[in-house]
């Protein structure tokens, strides 16, 4: 399994994603995730990647070879809307080209999407992009997308998350959520890849992987389970 | 769906639920799913149930009736897991007996049980019954079993639940985890069932249901958040 996330806010975007791929338990490797497109300048882009690798792997392969030998593709775009549209079908054409039968087309070959990021002149944006073809765009009131194993990481950004928290802050929310996701479950794992876009600043290189034996990791992680114990002890609890 | 946790722990027991049922979305419907069994001086049983509502509505009621009419029956066992060897075969035969065909009795009709309390003779103790019959005791490095949604509420379990516990602040991680299940999953809702069982009491009084608007669980919930919120910001963060 896979689990991502990315959130839209005032001050920028952030992504955020394991690289766990498995088939079963005992086929685990370790595969990114988290795939970036920009020119410096005009056009700056992410793609997180859920569900089937062969897939995604595709996808991200025809959106390179575009930009190399095409003109039309994801940086020659006046819209964000326009790379979701693009991106969902050509993830569509792949999974339709993979599977063998109606069953395949929605189960094994199937992936999700989460693309964002800043077109000039277009605020940043942020969309969910379904193995249809669809996708949906974050709001203001609804700033972020999950897609994998979101559960167990969702209380902490469902209580934490609103459109106008500075982004390092959001970023705090994240690393927790992608954590305890890890720690929950096998299926998702380290080494995790954490991005921070700047809105206005077509800059992808705030760009980070977190290993297993990362220095800060451990000392968040254990800043985190000791709050997180201090506070328990000091909540006012219901008499029972 | 359903959220049901229950945590055995040095100093007693914990039994946490909450109280939806729902057949798609719009069939919604609050019943308890926490119930208990006992004779106030050697017998202390609590079961928590998921699943279909028809099946452990008629094991409840199999279990009860057996307690009136029967001298072999939950609170005639000598040992805990008798008890749960009991209550799982009732729950396989009435699997059985609503299932038409082969891929009914594991689907729609299936229900997992939380059987735990004490015997007088023997320590607390925790069971998880499966609808096939069989069933797994929690252990001092795995003191807890959740059934129904589970995922929303296991990472402040996983990282708060120790054997050595004591059971007032195990109480505040389960109301949480139940909590954050309820606010990140429409198909979990109040109100919420919750019972500390004290080791070697045989009392089954320390029990609350608590409501949308209690008071005491709004308190506990702003409380909470703001904790989280101020310990994102002092989070230690790894620099992207």
């Amino acid at each position: 399994m896979t689990y991502c996330i990315a959130i839209n806010l005032d001050q920028g975007l952030l992504f955020g994603g394991d690289t766990r791929t498995n088939a079963g338990v005992d086929h685990i490797s370790t595969y990114k995730k988290l795939f970036t497109f920009s020119n410096g300048s005009t056009h700056a882009i992410a793609i997180l990647c859920s569900g089937n690798l062969a897939t995604s792997q595709h996808l991200i392969e025809s959106l390179r070879r575009e930009i190399e030998l095409e003109e039309d593709n994801l940086l020659s775009k006046d819209s964000l809307f326009d790379c979701a549209k693009h991106a969902g079908r050509i993830l569509y054409d792949i999974i339709q080209e993979s599977a063998h039968n109606e069953s395949d087309k929605l189960g094994d070959f199937s992936s999700n999407l989460l693309l964002g990021g800043q077109i000039k002149g277009e605020r940043p944006r942020l969309f969910m992009i379904y193995p249809q073809g669809n996708f949906i765009e974050a709001t203001r009131e609804t700033p972020y997308f999950q897609i994998g194993e979101h559960k167990y990481g969702k209380p902490i950004i469902d209580r934490t998350i609103r459109y106008d928290l500075p982004l390092e802050q959001a970023l705090n929310s994240t690393l927790i959520s992608l954590d305890s996701t890890i720690k929950s479950n096998l299926s998702v794992g380290l080494p995790m890849d954490i991005l921070l876009y700047e809105k206005d600043s077509y800059d992808l290189s705030r760009y980070r992987r977190i290993e297993e034996y990362d220095e800060d990791l451990l000392n968040m992680r254990q800043y985190w389970s000791n709050g997180l114990k201090q506070l328990l002890e000091e909540l006012p609890t219901p008499k029972i």
